[in-house]
């Protein structure tokens, strides 16, 4: 099953929350899930807010990353592209809305849904949904943007 | 000058944003600055999106971090608490909005002001601005909710 993440250009893939080539950071990986796309998650220990919880803004992170990967395997997939290392589109976030609906305990992995709400040229909207523990503990919406492929080069 | 991270109780200071009990995170520090509030942060080389530019996951931690923390100063003041080790109200996040207006270069500090919309009892919606090299980068919302003082004790 192909993550996103592998298919970016070197210099798209040193994200600290997605990048494959940042050792520092949390490598998160995006794939389709059937209709939806799906990322998974373990917190560290430190990765804390209130004892026993894991800190917002590690969660409106994971949302972020996993909404721009989401996006360019909606973009990927309206194309018909054919993703082969290193053809993927590559997006950035515009905007991100993130509803803490209850604390998220640090001890579970995390799974994050996405759901594709609109592709519109090179803008994505994307709702997530995070769970742990199989209970849905927050929510998020972000509208990501497709970047062209020398930026940041 | 006081950082209300200072006074919150041993047991809600193992935050990765702010905690100053947490020694693998951001020691954010928040503290009043005229009207506003105000914090500072220096990225580290690996907090990178694409190359140059600071990951927005960072900085939405980093203005959910100031906003709990602005929100717990407003609620001090609002009733006339005078701070001391450990009294300070602690509140979390229930949502966030963040908005980037622009790549933020990771090579500059980072000051995010925050702005006091609204003190509704244990509700508090606080406005943000985040500069870098002096420019507006992102903007933010957050609605903080204080927690009882046993909360995740």
């Amino acid at each position: 099953m192909i993550a996103i993440q592998d298919y970016y250009a070197d210099h798209f893939a040193r994200c600290y929350g997605c990048g494959r080539l940042n050792a520092h950071g949390y490598q998160l990986k995006t794939r389709w899930n059937g209709e939806h796309t799906l990322t998974t998650f373990v917190p560290k220990e430190y990765h804390t807010s209130i004892p026993g919880f894991v800190y917002g803004g590690l969660l409106a992170s994971l949302i972020d990353c996993h909404g721009t990967g989401s996006a360019a395997l909606a973009l990927a997939r309206d194309r018909g592209l054919v993703l082969v290392p290193y053809n993927a589109p590559r997006c950035v976030t515009a905007s991100l809305q993130i509803n803490y609906l209850s604390p998220t305990p640090i001890e579970s992995e995390i799974r994050i849904l996405g759901k594709i709400i609109e592709v519109k040229g090179r803008k994505v909207i994307v709702d997530a949904e995070l769970y742990a523990d199989n209970k849905l503990c927050v929510t998020g919406r972000i509208i990501a943007v497709e970047v062209p492929e020398n930026f940041g080069k």
